[in-house]
């Protein structure tokens, strides 16, 4: 319908998309992890980071949500883009098991020396996720979202240029 | 402000949108279904079912939420894309009276013979959806995005070239 | 990963992305207000008002949930695209205090003469908050989701082209 | 269980409850209204009502949730205190048709005169509802938890003496 | 505060409460399952059925969501009423292992014969985890509250002598 | 009153209520905090305290939602138990101020020495608000409810005897 070429000249808006046989679909899972951590910049003072970061700078915690989604072709065996299992498990090795129920800022080795504001730690899972997906058939990590609490989140998108 | 092509030439990485007099938005109309069903690939053994789909080669069940969303321009007249009446009217008739309260395995004619995974079902109401909103106006389905239960979704985005 | 020019070759599908080493990256800051409006098109008859609107032209009211995405490089010293308390003065001023336990039809200033509908609504939003956030860096709006209830939403996106 | 005398003589602090062989249960159902309302006594000066009231004396709105709990027997043949298609036409015939879409100080006959605060509303609408399911069997009306916003309810529980 | 004897003679409406050195506390588990179902009396006819549940004598299926609520002292050593680990333990192998993905009507030898009502799983659940939580120290069973898709419930309380 | 085994042959099931002139209601509100927190038992080794507590011996954290519900009568003047802007005052003084972004086991006065389990915590913020509440006319703390995470909570009602 709206992949038509006479329509797409009207509304040059949008981008051009050709039109497709055989679909790609996105499949998003959303899990979470309770974690704790603080905002500091240790090349800093505490006064600077005091002044830059606020409470942030003392020891909170939050329920991370996280959505992860992943693109591919739906192969026509199973009905599948990769199968939820495999996307789940890929997910618990990389991110809940490293991060659930541990300090961000100590406990996690890939968010070493790392700031870890949910912009940060959203890309640090970005390459954790992207690599533990590489093995996944056709399936690979196009958006992540990770939401620090129910009003804060960080939206990585490889088709909108935000990622590693 | 962020489509000024001078700001463009310094921003290569997102897609180029020329100026915009009249714009168009996205509608997002949630809705929902509560409907049974079993993953099943009938050109397969019960043991390859079983390997396949494990639990959810039985029979099981889910509140699926639907996220449908039309793009238009909105009519200076009433303010709207689309009456959202006429929108969940379609919803209703294409999704909702066949998919609430039944098998989708076995008493939605749309689906007859695909395996109802949610990729195949996002994919098979979005065909649903696209012919009924065809006598809408200008407004046509962008993305739609199926929930099945709430950890697991697909999206679809005719943007984004995932449409059948 | 998905961002391989090889890959890309064979995804003719998706948006064209050259490598980033200084990636971009969305932040979402959602919050709501509590608001009374009506739908009405002052250039009309009350008989074609109602036949237009319906039961939404008479006074009734939402708790209005807001989604403001806004887009920049991640400050290596702060670990931030902004500091989400900069975003939130700025939703709170330009947003918050002028519609929040108002009419939308009477008593905000920047909706004057505008029928409400969330699709007009959402474009007015738009506007203030990209003056309101001209001065926060690097960080711009890129998107906005404007829900009316749980159930209808509008949504911008310049790099969609849906933004004034 | 933990219904044994025996039991209940070491756990003073509960209500005593005897043996029962046919249990009642609550159930409990939930549904919303966006309304308009604001807060005023008309028997004070404009003055006095902004002192107490402040912004909640001017129109607002909210997208109200009502949770509605008849307690009775299961009825063996039907395995259902009441059946929900009954008690949803009470609650759209009493609640949702009267208020939804309207504004509570003008538009509600049974609100008239009436402050509408939560707690007035709250207490409106168990009259009405308790009026509505008096035909509806053995079940009875024993507690009802009206959310204006997602931060602010009222409960009235005729088992712990909170009902008209 | 509130239970000070001269205050309670001024509150007759609520329950006496005697003064508490070593308080009991209520700690609340949420949980899920996707299931399918249908309701069916299987004493009556293809047509009393389908006049006595319409719609749900079809399979469908829900996401169910289920709080199981149990009481008890809070021991001094570990803070806890009852270590949640076992809790989910118990709840996982009496609720989870045999009611997720699975047909309530011919996959839970617990539900063998029952009218599969929200009504009748809740107390069937009810008896499966009082008996599992048996073992669990001091902690019993008070309530329990099961959520046939979002706008449905049925509670169990035995303080309120709704309850096996 | 309601223990009285006269009224129970009448009202065997539930608990009898004298008819009331001016009723009191219960309201209620939620709000959340930020936390970081570990579960440890100071007069337990680290071994004890790591069988005991698992993962949650080590820092990590939570969004904690608070639901606290006071009761009182309805004051004709203003149709309000308590101005809902002085029980939020109460329960930011006393509750998200000392918590919010802090560590519960060394940044909290009132939790000082306390292993915070989600019991012990919601049983600190008890007497807190009981106290902050004293001032507030005839309102009087009656339930308080404190999620740790969306999956577990605890609650206290003063007249179910789960109370300090």
């Amino acid at each position: 319908m709206c992949l038509a070429p006479y329509e797409r000249l009207h509304t040059p808006r949008s981008v051009y998309i050709p039109p497709v046989t055989n679909p790609e679909v996105e499949l998003i899972h959303r899990t979470r992890f309770s974690a704790a951590h603080r905002l500091e910049n240790r090349s800093l003072s505490e006064a600077e980071n005091r002044s830059l970061y606020g409470p942030c700078y003392g020891d909170h915690g939050h329920d991370f949500h996280l959505e992860v989604c992943v693109r591919g072709s739906v192969d026509p065996r199973s009905g599948m883009v990769v199968d939820l299992v495999d996307l789940m498990r890929v997910v618990r090795e990389r991110v809940y098991e490293p991060c659930d129920h541990k300090h961000l800022n100590r406990d996690v080795p890939f968010l070493e020396g790392t700031i870890t504001t949910v912009e940060n730690v959203a890309l640090a899972l970005w390459a954790e996720l992207a690599e533990g997906l590489a093995g996944l058939g056709s399936a690979r990590l196009t958006r992540l979202r990770l939401w620090e609490g129910p009003d804060c989140a960080v939206e990585l998108d490889a088709e909108r240029g935000t990622a590693p």
